[in-house]
């Protein structure tokens, strides 16, 4: 069942290698089929280069396994939550990628620096509380996800496709699996440059707001004007 | 039409991935037939390994499009505004390369650190002023040309071929679309040893003025003796 | 003689230039078989491109060659040492890789800043004190591997499984010649790791115990449930 | 004539791009037949994939040209001084290679901080004083070597094979243009380390000198130990 987004979710795993985003095993790719409300996941601990398109696990938005032989990532039920709670979410990556886990070691959101951030992210990229006693010691994975959803009460996941774990690593997402890699590999890169410029100019402050919604909404929504009309 | 200039535009584009300047389709080059007031540009939001030759766009100096089936990039009127205002240039870059993005984000200028720097940038490499906000909202990618050009009006463009636009990212020229490739990875090779050598010692000062001419017009100019003679 | 363990620990030894782990000959691994009491190590100052499995050195655990044409590395009292003192070490691995040694080169232990620390280290990361004169000018290797013991005094190595040797460089191990090799990429991803965030903000502070211990024993020990069931 | 010597220093400048140590033809080796007192170096601006042994070209120690149709590299009289300052070296590198020239620009010498260090340079690896506007506007170049002659007064090039010029770029030297190579390698990776270690701990100090000297003494002169013994 699900070949076609079990083929999409294998390849966008895939990419993590090739983007430089993983070392070993310490990353993820899942996508959501909406109409059957089943997800597409890395098995947990298989090495990319052992992996094939059958191995990916199939699991309802509970966590069942409803195919599949092997044990899906240890991360599955923070993905579920995230797509329980951002029902637009298509696909989801976490990573262990050097600079977002940097930030997110630091306990720091990224300001808004540069239009490379506000091509994609429409303002800080948010880091969430540390974890409590009681959430580590309980459903860890799956409190995980509630302490993201926590974090964007009041935003958009959509307009800011991502989020740095405290103490932790980066979860990022998108409307279908691959632009949830591609917006991992933006946050990384953003990540990168961020920290370039606050070792260049350590007051350096955030852009001016009407330069970041120029260059946000010069690629999304109505009035986009990058890139070629869909054809 | 403009066969030949489509080859080198589309070439010099594809130096920017193996110089490693971009990520996905964060960056362009453009070419000038001087004698024809045509430039040649990368369409907008097209990946490098997808691209051919005949996708090049040809536009008048006013923007208009000449020939091609795809919209040109939309940094287009920037490129414009530097054709129309540096008349020496034949070709100009745009890159969201790391280091002197960081730079940019941070609104620093790039003091000249050393011998390499000299070699191709005949002092101190600017940062535009940031842009007023009636700028930004109104025609953005031709005001950003003219910002650049504000910021060298008592430079000579052709001795200081780059700039950092605040906030953003550099803008790289030189007397054809080759040779300003080359000075992109020239300013991206600065901006990272000027950073490290801030790391290593923050108060370092700008180079000797005497050793800065010296390595200048090492290379440049009637007295050059760097490099073979053009047989 | 044991030919098998040659193969791993030639194998290994590749390994580390594949994970940029070494410039030139600066590294080496070993590996035991615990019922002969014998060591397989890597020779003295070959290249990695030249080598070939029967170069491997066979040594008793006093340092006595058993087999082998060439002179086994410098560093084999520090492993003997170690093989000696923690009885569950089935290969060991030292190299100057560029993170691990900067930490160790300033004298300071790595602290658990996040969860990519915790999943493979059950805290911080030792540095050894200094040695005296008396132990460089004495039996210097051997020293080096007393001087490593002493700091595990009080620690268990399988849960720590590296340490920074002050103003040298990292000894890493496993429980064979494959983990140590893991173990020792692990420690350079997450000593970069480490100065990246205190380059975001130098008052990092570890990360809470028990998020650490939940990472830690998600992946080890009886509870563990990260990746599949051995079958 | 020097076929042999030609296709020696050919190799070991192409091992200068393979090495990382290079940008465009930023960077030059010479190697030099002491009998005949003839040095054969890089041609001046020729790109490394286009270069060919026979295009090597052979000076007398005056810097008059005994052989070639190319121009020698601007930095010959650099090389040339040196060969007749330091009579053991057999071969010469330059380079902008990134770590090294950023402790160049910063005009600090670069502090023994391990053992990385301590196997090939025999203490601090220095940086030549600013060269006076004199210097700068008379024969530069043979200056250049000068100044480096000057900052050895009182140290063995031997020991310390390579040395910073100020606001420049590091020069490395060794018995034969394959060792200076290698140098060079070891160069910018002790100034890569040197950083990241001063970036952990900024007040970390010079390693013991005891600790120094033995590994120093461990690769080089009569009671060496290190590697396999010459057959």
């Amino acid at each position: 069942m699900l070949e076609q987004l079990k083929e999409t979710v294998f390849k966008a795993n895939l990419y993590l290698p090739k983007y430089q985003l993983v070392t070993f095993t310490w990353g993820n790719v899942s996508g959501i089929d909406r109409e059957k409300g089943l997800v597409v996941i890395k098995p947990s601990g298989v090495e990319y280069f052992e992996m094939k398109s059958k191995d990916m696990v199939v699991v309802d938005l509970e966590g069942n396994i409803v195919e599949g032989d092997l044990k899906p990532s240890s991360d599955t039920p923070t993905h579920l939550a995230l797509y329980r709670a951002f029902d637009k979410v298509g696909g989801i990556v976490h990573t262990h990628s050097v600079w977002a886990t940097a930030w997110a070691q630091a306990g720091k959101e990224i300001p808004a620096y540069g239009t490379t951030h506000a091509d994609y992210f429409h303002g800080t990229i948010p880091c969430t509380r540390p974890m409590t006693e009681t959430e580590i010691l309980g459903d860890y994975e799956k409190e995980t996800g509630n302490v993201i959803v926590e974090t964007f009460r009041n935003k958009d996941p959509m307009s800011i496709p991502g989020v740095l774990v405290h103490s932790h690593a980066p979860f990022v997402w998108g409307k279908d699996p691959m632009e949830a890699v591609h917006h991992a590999v933006v946050l990384e890169e953003v990540a990168k440059m961020a920290q370039k410029t606050l070792s260049i100019s350590e007051r350096t402050l955030p852009m001016d707001s009407v330069l970041l919604d120029r260059h946000f909404y010069r690629k999304h929504g109505q009035a986009a004007y990058y890139g070629q009309e869909k054809r």
